[in-house]
C-alpha cells in the first residue's frame, strides 16, 4: 500500500538539533522535500547554548522514504537527528480506547449507590424483568464489535490480535460519529459454531452486535443464526454497511443521469460478503437486471453452488437471461458497473462495451477495479472507496447512524426496511442543486449524516414493528 | 437488606412545590425527619408567582420509608410533590460506563492514522509478532470482568443481565482506584466447559481476566484451566481478592495481639470460593493450625469429598488433629475466627469458647456471622465486610492494585508470591504508631493503597520470573 504522495499513514516526527543560525531550517526543509517528505509542523523544543532543538512532523510517501530522509539529514553539517518516531505507531501505543465511569466515585455515598449495597436493588429489578437491563445497564448504548480476524481490510486472515487495532478504530468511529459506545471483541476461533455460541453467550451484555471482518461464507450463517437467537440487532457491516452506501450513491447517480432503476442493467464483480448484500439491497430497490461475476465469470443457474448457499441464492435470483461468460463479456450493454472485488480488473476498453454514460462504482480495496483516470470522459459518474477521489463510498457513512437509530428505537433487529431507510436518508442529504458527477454522496466529516440516518432508521424500526418501549422503573 | 438508618442506597429526590412563605421548609423538613428520612441537600429550582419549587435529596432507611415520606408530604397543606425519583436507579440509567477514544478523530489525517489505511501497518506489525499487541492495543491496560451471574453478591444466581450492574460497578472501581480499563462480560451460560472456551476465545482481546461471582466449585476449574490456556493473568477475585485482604488484616491483628502465626489455631466458617482461597494463602503464610467448617461441620479426612476437589484438598491439608464436630465445637481453643459464610451463625457464648483475646473476622455478606456488638469487650480485634464498622475487609483494597501491578509488569499470571506481596504491602500501610484494634487495615478511600499494592505485585512478578519485557516497535 505504498504510493508516491506523502500520506499521514507514514507520518514521522524527527527531533533535530542544529546550530542556531539563519538558513538552517531552510537547509533541513530542503533535504526533507528532496527526499519526497512533506513537513506538516515544526515545533521548537528549546534554544540552548547556541543550539536549537526542534520537532519536525513529516508526512512521507513510504517508510522507505522516511528512512532516506533520516539518512540524508544525518549527512548535513551541524545537524543531529536526536530521535525519530513513527507517529502511526506512537498513536497506537496503549491502544485507542479508554473505559470511563459516567458516575462519580469520590465518597462513601457514591460507592453505596454505584456498588454495594445499592447496586443490589438494580440487580433485583433486572432479575424480575430482564428487559429493564436495556435501561439500567450499558446495554442501552453499548454494542460489541465482534471479529475473528479472518478477513481484515486488504490484509486477509491475520488473526484476532492483529485485527484488534482495526476494531478499536471502528469503535472510535462509532463513538465519534454517533455517540455509540462500542467495544472490540477479537476472538481466537474461526469455527462457525464456536463463533455463534460466543455471540449467544455475550449477547446478554450488549445492546447490539456489529460483526466485522469475518470471512464469507461463514459470516452469512453467523449473522443469520445470531439474529434468530438474540433479541438485539446483529449486523455484519462488511455486508450491509457497504450495501447501504452503494444504494445511496446509486440512487443519486441514477437521478443525475436520468436513468430508471427498472430499466438499467447492473454488472457486479465480487460475490463475497459485500457483493451478496449489495445484490439483495439492489434487487429490493428494483434494479431491472443484475448479473454477478465471481472469479470464474458470471453466476448463472447452470453452475453448481451446492457448497455456497449465498452464491446459490444469487444464481436463483439474478441473471434472468442466463448470461454466461467473463466480467468483460457481461459488461456488454450494462449501464452500471459495481466492483466489490479486487484492484485492477478492468481497462478503458472494457468500459467501452457498456451502454452510453455508464455509472462506475469501483470499490476494490485497497485500489479500485479500474482507476478513475481510465474512465475519465467515458463514465458519467465514478465512485471509489478511496478518500483521494470524489464520491467515496465509505461504510462510516452508514454504520454509526444505523446503530444509533436501532439503539434509540430499542429495535431487536436491523431489517431490510431500516437499511433501505438509511440509504434513502443518505442519498437525500445531497440536494438537487448540489447533485453533480463529483458529489453524489456526503462527506464522512459531515456531522449531520449519522443524525439523519439514525432518525430514518429509528422511524423505519417503529413502522416495521421491531421497536420496543422499555419499562422505566425510576419513578417511585 | 433494609436497616433502620438512612442510607444512600435509598436516596430519593423529591421535587416539591409550595407557597413561598416563611416556615414551609421547616414544616417539610419536619415531616421528612418524622418518617425517618435524612435530608442531604435542598436545591432551589425557581420561585415564580408566589410559589417556590425545590429539589429535596433525601436518604431513607428503606423504600418503604421513602413511600411514607411522600404520602405524608402530600397531606401537608399548600405542598405539592411534583415528582419523585429513586437516585440509585437514576444513577444507573444508561449504565455506568462509557467508552472513549484516546486519539483525536477530527480530520482526514487523524482518520488515516487511527483507521485505514494507516492502521494496517500496526496490524501487520502485530501479525508478525503477536506479543506487540500488548503494546499497541488496549491489551496493555484493559482487562475483562467475566461473570456468569451465578453467585452475585448476596443475591445468588440471578443470571447475566441482572449481574451486569455489579460488573459495571467493579469496572469503575478498577478505573477509579488504579487506572485499569475494565470491561464487563456477563455471559449467558453456566456450563463450565462453555465458560472456559469463552475465556480462551476472548483472551486475545485483553491484558487479563478478572473472574467474578462465578459459583463454586465451577470457579476453581475455570480459573485453573484458563490460567493454563492463556498467556495473560486470570484471577478470580472472590477467592484471591478476599484472601489477600484477610491475610493483610490478620498480619496486623497478630502483630497487635502479640500472637505468632505458627502458634495460633484458626477456625474458618465457609468452604466456598473465598474460604478455599483463604485456607491456601493462610497455610502458605504459616498459620499453625487451620480447621475449616462447612454447613455439615468440620472438614476432616474422614468425610467423602470425591465430588469436590477443593474440599478434598482442604481435608488433606488442614485439620491435622482430625477434629470433628460443629463450628461451635471447633471454636474451642481457637485464637482466630474467620467467617466467609452466612449472617448470624454465632453468639457471644460461642466466642467465649475461644482462647483469650480472640481475633474475629466475620465477613459474611450482607451481614457478619456475628455482629460486632456481640463480641464487644471479648474480642481483641473485630473485622467485618461492612463499611459501618471499623476494619472493613474489602476486596477493593486488593484487586485494583494487583491488576495494576500485573499489567505494569506484563505478567502472564498472578502467582502466590504476587498475592502474598500484595497482602504484605497492604498490611505495611498501617504504621506501628497507627496500629490499633480499630485500625488494622487502610481505608478504601486511601488513594495510595493501589499504588503500594501495584508496586509490590510488579516487583514480585519480576522476582518470580513471570514478568515480560515487550518489544517496542515505535522507533524507526
Amino acid at each position: 500500500m505504498t504510493n508516491s504522495h506523502p500520506s499521514a499513514q507514514y507520518s514521522i516526527t524527527l527531533r533535530i538539533e542544529n546550530a542556531h543560525r539563519p538558513g538552517m531550517i531552510a537547509q533541513i526543509a530542503g533535504v526533507i522535500a528532496g527526499e519526497g517528505g512533506s513537513i506538516a509542523a515544526i515545533d521548537l523544543v528549546h534554544i540552548h547554548r547556541g543550539m536549537s532543538l526542534r520537532d519536525y512532523s513529516i508526512e512521507c510517501p513510504s517508510l522507505e522514504h522516511a528512512r532516506h530522509i533520516i539518512k540524508a539529514l544525518k549527512l548535513l553539517d551541524g545537524v543531529v537527528v536526536k530521535s525519530s518516531s513513527d507517529n502511526t505507531f506512537l498513536l497506537h501505543l496503549g491502544g485507542k480506547l479508554e473505559i470511563l465511569s459516567k458516575v462519580p466515585l469520590k465518597n462513601r455515598a457514591d460507592l453505596t449507590m454505584a456498588y454495594t449495597p445499592g447496586v443490589a436493588r438494580v440487580c433485583e429489578a433486572i432479575h424480575q424483568d430482564p428487559r429493564v437491563s436495556f435501561n439500567l445497564t450499558i446495554r442501552k448504548n453499548c454494542i460489541a464489535i465482534l471479529s475473528d480476524g479472518s478477513a481484515v481490510l486488504g490484509l486477509g486472515n491475520i488473526g484476532p490480535e492483529a485485527a484488534l487495532p482495526v476494531m478499536e478504530g471502528k469503535a472510535i468511529l462509532f463513538k465519534e460519529f454517533a455517540g455509540v459506545d462500542a467495544f472490540p471483541l477479537c476472538v481466537n476461533s474461526q469455527d462457525t459454531e464456536e463463533l455463534i455460541r460466543f455471540g449467544e453467550m455475550v449477547g446478554s451484555t450488549f445492546g447490539g452486535i456489529n460483526l466485522e471482518d469475518i470471512a464469507a461464507p461463514r459470516c452469512f450463517e453467523i449473522e443469520s443464526r445470531l439474529n434468530d437467537a438474540l433479541d438485539i440487532p446483529v449486523f455484519h457491516d462488511d455486508q450491509h454497511g457497504t450495501a447501504v452506501v452503494v444504494l445511496a450513491g446509486l440512487i443519486n447517480a441514477l437521478k443525475l443521469t436520468g436513468k430508471t432503476a427498472a430499466d438499467v442493467k447492473l454488472a457486479i464483480s465480487g460475490a463475497g460478503a459485500a457483493g451478496y448484500a449489495c445484490v439483495r439491497i439492489l434487487r429490493s430497490f428494483g434494479i431491472g437486471s443484475l448479473v454477478v461475476c465471481d472469479s470464474q465469470g458470471s453466476i448463472h443457474a447452470g453452475r453448481d453452488f451446492s457448497h455456497s448457499p449465498a452464491k446459490a441464492w444469487i444464481a436463483e435470483n439474478t441473471n434472468q437471461e442466463g448470461e454466461q461468460g467473463s466480467l468483460q463479456e457481461v459488461l456488454k450493454g450494462a449501464d452500471v458497473f459495481l466492483g466489490v472485488s479486487r484492484p485492477d480488473l478492468l481497462r478503458r476498453s472494457d468500459l467501452e462495451r457498456m451502454n452510453p454514460d455508464p455509472i462506475i462504482f469501483a470499490l476494490g480495496n485497497p485500489n479500485p477495479e479500474v482507476m478513475p483516470e481510465e474512465a475519465e470522459g467515458l463514465a458519467s459518474v465514478i465512485a471509489t472507496g478511496r478518500s483521494d477521489y470524489p464520491n467515496q463510498i465509505n461504510n462510516v457513512l452508514a454504520f454509526p447512524g444505523i446503530f444509533r437509530g436501532a439503539l434509540d428505537a430499542r429495535a431487536h433487529e436491523i431489517n431490510e426496511s431500516m437499511k433501505a431507510a438509511a440509504a434513502h436518508a443518505l442519498a437525500g442529504m445531497i440536494s438537487e442543486e448540489e447533485l453533480s458527477a463529483d458529489y453524489i454522496i456526503p462527506s464522512v466529516f459531515n456531522r449531520s449524516v449519522s443524525k439523519q440516518v439514525a432518525r430514518a432508521v429509528a422511524r423505519a424500526a417503529h413502522d416495521s414493528h421491531v421497536a420496543h418501549r422499555m419499562p422505566k422503573g425510576i419513578q417511585l
